[in-house]
């Protein structure tokens, strides 16, 4: 329970430089989110025309002067020690160290800066938010270098993922954030009619936060999964503490203490955003969840954990948003571009390895095999073709690694380096075996490429389970119906980020996204080109469903934001 | 999960005839939302001029035949049994007996009507349920001796809180639906710029509901707190079933029968609405909350299941939206109407005899008493004034059944009756003692006016908890400055659906609202006319806030239906 004193805040804030600084970023993201359409605001592309010619460089040394020493978060209420040992999945150890939170303190900082925060209303806030964002935009190198070594991603990727993209689904956040809010009006007169004279009342709508929230983020999207959290909790008015992971600590890190001097240097209190950095193994995510101060959680990462949130959050009354795992799938029926479809799955499996929540891993094929634009393919035939696409694509070491980026933690590794044994333990075939890549500048990278395993369609014990990491199912079924059924299945069963197919037929293609809708998966469809299953656009694409086991939310909707805010009515006769 | 076949829908529905013909109502139903201005679509005076002469004896007519008989419900897969056995709060036993579903046969019927009600969209869907309304508002007078029947309310009361002021609600649930589903477009056509030529994807947004719903009904107002949740997961495509109290089950079978027949006529099944009318003690809530075809859960009761339902709901992926029980409170400080005051209080202690879930509970007044426009009243003056303006309001037994209504159960009358006992076992001193009045009609029914008891803040083991029915407690406290203290901590800790502060001091009306958004109440000020705290309107006034513990959610709020559909996106190039 936060005690507040009073803040007269619409007049304080309704002037504030920074709404019109931004106003017409919210315009044309309000614009896009309606339309659904295409919007960036972050380029993603890390050209130095783009840019700026040194930007790269400067973002290099900017991280590299992070390195090796403590970083500075001072003003954070801390408890005097100092936790991180994060090491690069590339080899270097990085060497920073973060303060400890004092938890109390935290709390207490925490709610002490809500009041003026929750007061000063929902444009004030996204447009301070826009500004924290557009300052982090400017540090997408370096934010792509602390994203690189943390969670393994090729640097291209860390650059588009862990920047300019993570900005925009943070950007979308917010102004999702504030269209919710902008529909409920401050203050209305309602004039009952009645037999001598109308009832009137004038009722006064106040959006309040629910408290402070909590962002538990992951290791291979540090940024990227933890900024809707972030930015939806602040765009509602609930203070919020980043409780990162230990082995992904400094692209939160530094993405707090961009936010907090935006946040000071727009008059709030930096208290809003607070880094609960922590040591391996120390489980303040626990912690931190139990505080009966945390109202909304945030969380992205295994079932077990995310399971018992959803959980205890419910009994507690907390809003509890997860993004856990799944089973993502494609369908195979018949293609009129194969080698746009190997070249598309091909990019798909190899892109950081596959140790994407969105990268695909059973892949259902008739095991009468397909028709294609060169021919009828056996089932067979066609896992030969998609190996010798992906050994194509990863021929070339130097260039590999630009895709594969490096494995994230032994589990992976172990898993990548057995696939044999898997093979034989599930009773299936290996098509592919993961190759070990030497990466030319990192010579401690463990760097793999995708492995293929073919399966019968009942061998499920195998592949109804997520297999993070370079290994994906071939898996041979009677027909295209019963790979569209065990999509339903499996997905509705375990969960799914994504879902694609291939197929030539109309009436196919209208099975497999009633199958998607049954199964509350979104559905790609024969993608051979540009656009891949595991990504997503802001403003465009949801990220999840929050209708399958694998999340129970997504980026972002209105049942995002919806429940991080509740409205209090006061009302009176005039 | 739902196997489904393919329905092409948009084009078989776009042409509904319910849609043109209910398309002036949900128009002017979208725009009250919007402004949250007095909108009504279903009269609430039962006067001959609005409902016609005979409407009332009709009405009548209709729910006697109901009597002493099987309610007629054979289209709904039963398993052969029969259960009913309520008696009317006023004395006589309906005799009316139910068929009791077969759990399974009613899952899969529910879920075969999915389809094609989801395929029918947001807008065929909310017109359906505007005819259902519609059909239902012409049977207010027959759902209004049900009501009066099963609830205890006094007739009038029982028309416009279970005839009307539901259908409103009912109304506000859809058209917030509608609202919220409307926001996602069916389908764009996003366009990325690219070095060589834009990718160019259509993408199709699909509006998929979550499964069965469950709505558990409550004995007290059994239409008004059900009608929410079964209007606002019909309009969003969730097939419901509605489980009503034992003792009060007629006006929800009358209300299922009414659907059952609208939505059929409309071309959907039945099945989308079904009666689980269940034995006393026979736990069928339980039954039907753990069924996993069940996803989303409304549920008005005690707070022991109402929690269980939420944790063990969110561990099993269901939404679960929740009104429970709370200490409503007032805050007396000073005011210049003390008539107006006492006059208020007095008519919204005596309404239905408290048994309301926003009837207030705890009154805190400074121990030294309060300014008023006839001078300054000493603590104990103003409990015999108020105790002076109760016995006054409740003096001709004629006149105060209907208001008071009849008591609805043991527990209320039995603490009713031992309020002398209570004052003594809390240390406090009996104000006022409830009054027991004899019915004029119903000589069997217990009809109770309200109580006083006067305690001291110290008391809180009495006062913090829900003491439901004819009771208030007056509670000396130090200051107004501690009274709005005592509001945000024990709403912060107990929950309440409302608040209402009297006083003159602009600054005590700012501190009492700063008060109300910490503990996440609505706040009424200086009610002194024909406004009630324990009233709310549809369209303006939210039901609950869910931001203390009496409810998780809010009548009706994007939270409150955002959460009852998903979006599944398909997508493919162009």
């Amino acid at each position: 329970m936060v005690t507040i004193g009073r803040v007269t805040t619409t007049d304080l804030h309704q002037d504030h430089p920074l709404v019109g600084k931004h106003a017409q970023a919210l315009q044309e993201a309000r614009e896009a989110l309606a339309a659904r359409s295409y919007y960036s605001r972050y380029p993603e592309s890390p050209s130095p025309r783009v840019y700026g010619e040194h930007a790269a460089a400067e973002g290099k040394a900017a991280y590299d002067a992070r390195l090796g020493r403590p970083f500075d978060l001072a003003d954070q209420p801390g408890d005097g020690t100092r936790v991180g040992a994060e090491v690069s999945p590339y080899g270097p150890e990085l060497g920073v160290t973060y303060p400890h939170l004092d938890v109390d303190a935290a709390m207490t900082a925490a709610q002490q800066a809500l009041p003026a925060w929750r007061d000063a209303g929902a444009l004030v806030r996204a447009a301070a938010l826009v500004e924290g964002l557009d300052r982090l935009g400017v540090r997408s190198f370096e934010l792509a270098n602390a994203v690189q070594h943390t969670s393994g991603q090729p640097f291209v990727m860390a650059f588009q993922a862990g920047g300019p993209q993570a900005q925009d689904r943070g950007l979308e956040a917010v102004v999702t954030a504030l269209v919710e809010q902008e529909r409920i009006p401050s203050s209305v007169v309602w004039e009952k009619p009645a037999k001598r004279e109308p009832l009137r009342m004038r009722k006064d709508y106040r959006i309040v936060p629910r408290g402070v929230a909590l962002v538990v983020g992951c290791n291979t999207f540090p940024t990227w999964n933890a900024y809707p959290g972030i930015f939806a909790s602040l765009a509602t008015g609930n203070p919020v503490v980043v409780k990162p992971h230990p082995h992904a600590t400094l692209p939160l890190a530094i993405t707090v203490k961009v936010l907090r001097e935006a946040l000071a240097e727009a008059g709030f209190d930096p208290a809003l955003v607070q880094l609960a950095a922590e040591a391996d193994g120390e489980g303040l995510a626990k912690v931190l969840a139990e505080r009966p101060e945390v109202r909304i959680i945030d969380y992205t990462g295994g079932p077990t954990f995310g399971n018992w949130l959803e959980q205890a959050g419910a009994a507690a009354g907390k809003q509890v948003y997860t993004e856990k795992a799944g089973v993502n799938t494609i369908v195979i029926d018949s293609t009129d571009d194969l080698l746009g479809l190997l070249g598309n799955l091909a990019f798909s499996f190899s892109l950081y390895s596959g140790q994407m929540c969105t990268a695909p891993q059973n892949v259902y094929v008739p095991r009468d095999g397909l028709d294609t634009d060169q021919g009828h393919l056996g089932f067979e035939e066609f896992g030969s073709s998609l190996a010798e696409a992906i050994r194509k694509f990863t021929a070339d070491d130097a260039k590999a690694v630009e895709v594969l980026g490096a494995t994230v933690n032994p589990g992976v590794r172990q898993r990548a380096a057995s696939l044999a044994q898997l093979a034989q333990d599930a009773g299936g075939r290996l098509v592919l075996d993961s190759r070990k890549v030497e990466h030319p500048s990192f010579p401690d990278a463990v760097v793999r490429t995708p492995g293929l395993v073919a399966l019968d369609v009942t061998d499920s014990a195998t592949y109804t389970k997520e297999c993070f990491g370079p290994v994906a199912f071939l898996i041979a079924t009677d027909s295209t119906d019963q790979s569209l059924q065990r999509l339903r299945d499996t997905i509705t069963e375990h969960g799914a980020m994504t879902a694609s197919v291939y197929s030539t037929s109309y009436p196919v293609l209208e099975d497999a996204r009633d199958a998607a809708a049954d199964a509350g998966v979104a559905l790609s469809e024969n993608l051979t080109g540009g656009v891949f299953v595991n990504q997503t656009a802001a403003f465009s694409d949801y990220h999840g469903t929050g209708a399958n086991p694998a999340a129970n939310a997504a980026y972002a909707d209105a049942a995002f934001v919806a429940g991080r805010f509740r409205v209090i009515t006061s009302r009176r006769h005039v």
